[in-house]
């Protein structure tokens, strides 16, 4: 059987943990991976240690995009500050006329909604895209559908998340991205933000970033599908612990509705405990890749939600 | 926008529930039904209230057969004992040239691994079935294929099920499915149970049926699709209540696995108290009949099991 061949955009935390899962399933290799600073390549898969030699490039996007005949996933794990940013890469792909899959673990509405935009290119090579294969949207947003079914009519969509982590800096650009949700902050303030201004901020609050109302795409994802008719039906809030490797609270996904005889009723998703960021990330983002890939061997192309596929499993 | 054109084969509890579902989707209508005794046609769209002038014939489903043309998809909903009668009335439609898809609910692994056999012959109309579409198998094993998407490995995956009826009677077919799996007891002497014998079984139990280790196909789903590698890793059971409409448990499908970074956990999917059994099996029944047709619309064809696809919202 052949591995399916990645390229992992993105070396922080979630890059990082993309290739811990990957070397524990025989179905995928991670062959590239590049930051901001540098990149890396081997055709005999990268493991977690080499991370540490990756070589500088001015453009390590440009290095990627090189390879584009040498990759037939893309697994996009940047840090999306500004919403444009994302949409810009892929478009770097596309002109190049790279026809593997991609998906994302994109968070923001707007980032998704730019990301629409990318259909018609993505159909010219023959390409899919899933976006929103993360957490939230991706794994609670496609347990909304799943709980959905059983239901007339879905008064709301609640998404509650914890996430403990016991050392922020490891997820910099995911700690920035919860910032830009806070009261008072926006997406390119948090983005200039310097790690001591982040730690001076975790200070005065114990450590913990409590968000409510975030501008979260489950919203887009789920009413694209006909789950909801509006988009202020679905909330997307959380607590992290940036200094507890704890959750503080469990992360559940509510859906409320009504049936056919009239009875109104809650379905929930919840997850464990145990589990962490990264692998409610890098799971689901994989599985959609895999599903990315089908959708390429029946000649179905284009930009798609998360919310529209079941991911598959990858072993 | 067309509604899509269904056919109801069965017309106790479920079937008659299918119609009242249907009636709030503009999505759909139920343009035909049909039990052992009796069937009807309207283009119109059929009503629950009709279902007491069904047309006496000796062959209902031949009547069915007959309206091929006229419907574009059939959701099997009959009382499936033996565990071969379901596969032999698809035949029928297959053997005739229906080009429509299918949905069902069927429910006992021999029954759901019967039903592959079918690939062959629905490829040839270009159609689609999807099998095991109701609550267990389809939207909580379903949630499994979600759930595992966290995991490298999947240790267990535990369905438990409340179901509380006031009424027995208005499923005895589905009561007989689960009598079936009672110690001592087989698919055919819960078929060749008399409705008093049914009655006084039930008696003797306080009105409640406690069930373990169900021979319920969430497992050769699950495993056709690597969320497990055997079956025996699934296991079905729970409660039903014939004297209550209140379920005397929570139904929740819970799947324990070890993540990348070796932490044993479980996410769970749990279903709102007050969504009944009808709820929970039609709308996911409904919900992949709208993937059958996608899948169609897509030239891609055959027998697909429920945990292969999200299935989608019916509006």
């Amino acid at each position: 059987m052949n591995k399916m061949k990645i390229a992992v955009l993105g070396a922080g935390g979630l890059g990082k943990a993309c290739l811990r899962v990957a070397k524990e399933k025989k179905g995928v290799k991670i062959v590239a991976i590049c930051d901001s600073r540098g990149f890396l390549y081997s055709e005999r898969g990268i493991d977690v240690k080499d991370i540490n030699r990756l070589h500088a490039s001015n453009d390590p996007i440009g290095e990627i995009v090189k390879l584009k005949d040498k990759i037939g996933g893309i697994f996009v794990a940047l840090p999306n500050l500004p919403n444009e940013f994302i949409p810009s890469v892929v478009r770097r792909f596309i002109k190049a006329g790279y026809k593997g899959v991609f998906s994302d673990a994109l968070k923001r509405t707007r980032a998704v909604k730019l990301m629409k935009r990318l259909d018609a290119g993505l159909k010219r090579n023959k390409s899919v895209y899933i976006t929103g294969c993360g957490a939230t949207p991706g794994l609670l947003s496609a347990a909304a559908v799943l709980a959905a079914q059983s239901f007339i009519k879905v008064l709301d969509v609640n998404i509650w998340w914890g996430v403990g982590i016991s050392n922020w800096d490891e997820y910099r650009a995911t700690i920035r991205e919860d910032i830009a949700h806070l009261p008072g902050y926006t997406v390119s303030k948090a983005k200039k933000m310097t790690d001591s201004q982040v730690e001076r901020l975790l200070d005065k609050r114990d450590g913990k970033l409590e968000l409510h109302e975030m501008e979260h795409a489950d919203d887009i994802l789920l009413k694209d599908v006909g789950v909801v008719d509006s988009l202020n039906k679905v909330s997307v809030g959380g607590i992290m612990d940036t200094r507890c490797a704890k959750k503080p609270v469990s992360t559940t996904m509510t859906l409320t509705g009504i049936t056919f005889d009239g009875k109104k009723s809650s379905h929930r998703f919840i997850l464990g405990d145990e589990t962490s960021m990264a692998a409610n990330v890098i799971g689901p983002a994989l599985g959609y890749m895999k599903r990315a890939v089908w959708l390429k061997e029946h000649s179905i192309y284009g930009m798609f939600g998360s919310t529209e596929f079941m991911p598959m499993v990858v072993r």
